[in-house]
């Protein structure tokens, strides 16, 4: 998606570590006009598969989630939780995911009752590096045998193997920008 | 808001502690067309108020402000985030926030260039009890010199005094829904 693209050109910011700053307009801003031509964009990638349902994790996922449901047909969207606080009771999905960027694990939980088998759920994400986060979020799937119709990433980091690795199980991964190469001595970026 | 009200009151379930469960719509599965009518009627109550940005927190008030944001001239939505990442250096506004839901005190950040002086911020968040979220947004929009508009709330528990304590301060809080009376025993909720 161009748009998206021109806007990691402009203003994202890389860091040591393979670390792509993009918090003034995706994970800590939310540039919802955007969101709104992102959601768009992958309605029209994913036309014809029947969703139920759009399936994230906390946080960065949701509001992206959250407005892509809009143009899937306003269906609900349910996302993954971090942790298990006093009001999720009850039977729980859940799955660890190891985050990178936090150096932590996570168990990542769903209420047992918001995914049904045989739903049809399309799962979305901010950016899609190793995959644990996806990986995590399709081991819930399985867990409650729902069909994973696509998944949706707004930035995929082509340079590591989650976005390899899903497509060779067979998943529709649909990223909207996919950085191949970034060098922070440089500030350059490459998109596939 | 009288959709909201009968969602509370055929969705809602009480558990014991004053929690008030809305998982199913509102928190953990997310009701997307019941939130772009909410996000409609927060922008009648408001109407008139110069508004430059939405600002939240995370993890609960993401879909919320962001589908509100379509209604208030699509701006920005920035969330606060609870924990310090290796991806947000840089100068941060900080407050912390204890949660009595999960029995911790979180610090909760903003990075500085996403909030300036003078702007103008309406702040949203799905819950409104002690009022501990919303009071630390408010130290950051102090920090930062941005001029709050207003407080959108979905659900306000009335039995707690963060909202009478808010607008005891002069704050506009508009709550689509307040929660009066809520028995766990019964079942029972009466609204204001």
């Amino acid at each position: 998606m161009q748009e998206l693209e021109e806007r990691i050109l402009t203003e994202g910011v890389i860091r040591p570590g393979n670390v792509l700053k993009v918090d003034g307009f995706i994970n800590h801003q939310c540039d919802v006009d955007l969101f709104d031509r992102m959601g768009a964009e992958w309605a029209r990638l994913f036309a014809g598969r029947p969703v139920d349902k759009i399936l994230t994790i906390e946080a960065s996922g949701i509001a992206l989630a959250s407005i892509a449901a809009l143009h899937f047909g306003r269906v609900p969207v349910v996302f993954a939780r971090k942790s298990v606080g006093k009001n999720l009771d009850g039977d729980l999905y859940h799955a660890v995911v190891h985050s990178y960027t936090h150096g932590v694990d996570n168990n990542v939980i769903v209420e047992r009752r918001l995914l049904n088998p045989g739903e049809n759920v399309i799962l979305i994400d901010d950016f899609l590096a190793n995959g644990a986060a996806i990986r995590g979020l399709l081991e819930i799937c399985d867990q409650a045998k729902v069909n994973v119709q696509g998944i949706g990433i707004a930035v995929e980091k082509g340079f590591q193997t989650g976005g390899h690795d899903l497509r060779a199980m067979g998943y529709d991964v649909q990223s909207l920008a996919i950085v191949q190469e970034m060098d922070a001595d440089t500030g350059t970026i490459r998109f596939a």
